[in-house]
């Protein structure tokens, strides 16, 4: 799916690691949303409160989650985190990214 | 307005100047359209083909208009760009910015 229909956008952006990371969030008509952002090459730790699937559609990250190995993760695959966890990225090339939080 | 319903939003970014400006198109019900963007501190160059509505919601930077002098333009202020030139951009402090294309 190349674009979302029907959906609210914030006009405003969510600005991590001094701006390094952005993104916005769009709410669905169902109350589900997701956040479309953008990460620039760098090292980045995270938390998550809900689970999350991370689609890539540009770019090309290093993802490290709890109990696995460093693993990557280049345009066109997705990888879920759990809900509750710290994970660590390492950004090679610019990433343009969709996360879907998992009710 | 803090937000934008019933609209369409493309997944894919747009990425200038090596991801230091990214933008994300919006499609309005009546097909007018906006891009909701970050510019991070640096000097930039653009042209336009449609007349713009640039409205800054987050950071200061000063725009040179052609046949004007330098301007700044901070948070909460927007300034208007005519169809069919080139104009510069020194952004200061990070920009959150959406941007309207005139029809």
């Amino acid at each position: 799916m190349s674009q979302f229909a029907d959906v609210t956008v914030l006009k405003q952006a969510n600005v991590y690691f001094e701006g390094k990371v952005t993104s916005r969030k769009i709410v669905f008509p169902d109350g589900s949303f997701k956040t479309l952002g953008i990460m620039l090459p760098g090292e980045y730790e995270f938390g998550t409160d809900a689970a999350e699937v991370m689609e890539i559609m540009q770019g090309t990250l290093k993802v490290l989650l709890p109990g696995a190995e460093w693993r990557t993760v280049t345009a066109g695959e997705s990888f879920d985190v759990p809900a509750g966890i710290r994970f660590k990225l390492v950004v090679e090339t610019l990433v343009d990214y969709c996360c879907s939080y998992i009710r």
